[in-house]
């Protein structure tokens, strides 16, 4: 995020000699990525740093503003692929790069999603998840269900929340239609928002996903906590408590007659992630079309880039 | 958040030397906290350390697991204030002392907490903040606007946006009623949820807020990128860029005949948070009374608590 104090920490001059940064931009000119650009070179140049050796980034093809900085600058620049923007560049270099500095390969996160693409393409039309998904959110949506949760219920599986709310808000939300992507997070939220959904208005559908075979962590021994009340802990992992709680919340729900979809992963690896990515980009695409609505371009958000590239201009004379 | 592999993470056995754990639960049986305790005993005593010197919490009066476990491990526990739970206990101990452990000064929060509950007591009720968005947030939700979204501009008040998440959904969703809050940040959330805001249906009330005096973070300086295409940026600081945004989505949402209220901060320190804190859970308390319902419970929670304890029992046996 744009932030100047957290940007201000990241520029730290001791740290600077051992940081890289990865710039990127379809259009070559997001106004976010060309401050941050334009600050991490006067701190490297400040530093004495050779920014040649500490920048490089992704940019679409043509003539823009980050290549020229990239070609005075003398950093490299990988492109970025064509027609596919923003929120669907995941699986493109954009999210793959990333992806492969933090020790993901990026070959098995294209595997899941070609899996989950082949599923697509093959299954009777009745049978792919995708298709079946995309329907049951639009007819949730016509029952005045406006707000469509993801609830996942490990850490690993956050950020996703994150992705996923941009990919059907940005993809769907046009023309007053869309419905509105809230993410949540189990356990945690159980003691956050459980009570609204189960005691609040029904106007909600909800999505759980649990990963069956992920990390159980620690366990809880006898020898540390050899009180009776905490006997039902005995040799238990805390994913077995997170699994139960995940069940829990799914039962709940159902039991009180709120619509509730369980997507079970096998685990949270990089084809996995691949598939649940692929799976929910054809999810959202199925919807626009059911919708009649362009998945692919969010006019909206041009107004507000317009004012503010206004108030910066006005402010600077 | 309880998570396997996150806390095992956390239970690296050669940072368990220099790390303290803090409990807290006001029922002292929290499933959740007590399996974590559990997990960090049996990790702590598998190190060889002293529990006692490791150990420390925040557990309710009377007799309950909490305290036992801590008699029989020798850790001390400070009490948890009767009578207030959850997310209402942020301005006591349970609040304030992981803020004093980070750095925030305790007394500052609770002045500024102070300020806003004398004006609550002493201005005339037509010019109570909290009544005014409590009344505004009510006269919302009864035009069909049953999300409320609340979105900083400002890395440092993102958690802010959670625990807020919390108070309204639990202290207003039961008899079918509550709006569902939806926590976003500017500016990141302009590429992720602003086409929906302003191109999806009008359901949603926004509530902005920003900081005037917070740290402007880096500048862009003109040597460091001297093309024609980023003059705009010369001398300009990432915060004056977010100041702009700011002002662009509060002046987009209003041109499209969207709700939306700005709450500007002076700054965003330990004074200036304890002030949005009361001042919100005056606004929740207060909308509650309008809708007649009680803030302070949360029935519904304990349905899944009860079905995740069946399941953890059989799945023992």
């Amino acid at each position: 995020n744009l932030d100047g104090q957290s940007f201000d920490l990241l520029l730290d001059e001791a740290q600077l000699a051992h940081t890289k940064f990865i710039v990127v931009s379809k259009s070559g000119g997001t106004a976010e990525t060309m401050m941050q650009l334009s600050c991490a070179l006067t701190a490297l140049k400040k530093a004495g740093l050779d920014t040649a050796k500490h920048v490089s980034g992704i940019a679409g093809s043509g003539s823009n503003t980050l290549r020229d900085v990239a070609e005075r600058a003398g950093f490299p620049l990988l492109p970025h692929a064509d027609g596919i923007g923003g929120r669907f560049a995941v699986l493109t270099n954009v999210g793959l790069l990333p992806a492969l500095l933090m020790g993901v390969d990026p070959i098995s996160v294209r595997q899941g999603a070609s899996e989950a693409l082949s599923c697509f393409m093959e299954a009777p039309v009745a049978e792919i998840p995708s298709a079946i998904g995309a329907a049951m959110q639009i007819a949730h949506a016509g029952k005045n269900r406006n707000i469509s949760v993801l609830m996942p219920y490990t850490d690993r599986l956050e950020r996703l929340g994150f992705w996923y709310r941009q990919l059907w808000a940005e993809s769907l939300g046009k023309d007053g239609l869309g419905t509105c992507p809230v993410n949540a997070l189990g356990p945690v939220d159980q003691h956050s928002q459980v009570q609204l959904y189960l005691g609040g208005p029904d106007d909600k559908l909800y999505n759980l996903i649990t990963a069956k075979n992920q990390h159980p962590g620690p366990k809880a021994l006898a020898e540390a906590c050899d009180i009776p009340e905490l006997s039902w802990l005995q040799g238990r992992s805390i994913g077995e408590l997170v699994a139960a709680e995940a069940i829990a919340t799914f039962t709940a729900l159902k039991e009180n007659a709120r619509p509730v979809r369980h997507i079970e992963m096998q685990d949270v690896t990089g084809h996995s992630v691949g598939y649940i990515l692929m799976h929910f980009m054809l999810e959202t695409i199925i919807a626009a079309g059911l919708m009649d609505i362009d998945a692919f371009d969010q006019p909206a958000v041009e107004q507000g880039k317009i004012i503010a590239k206004k108030l910066m201009s006005e402010s600077s004379n």
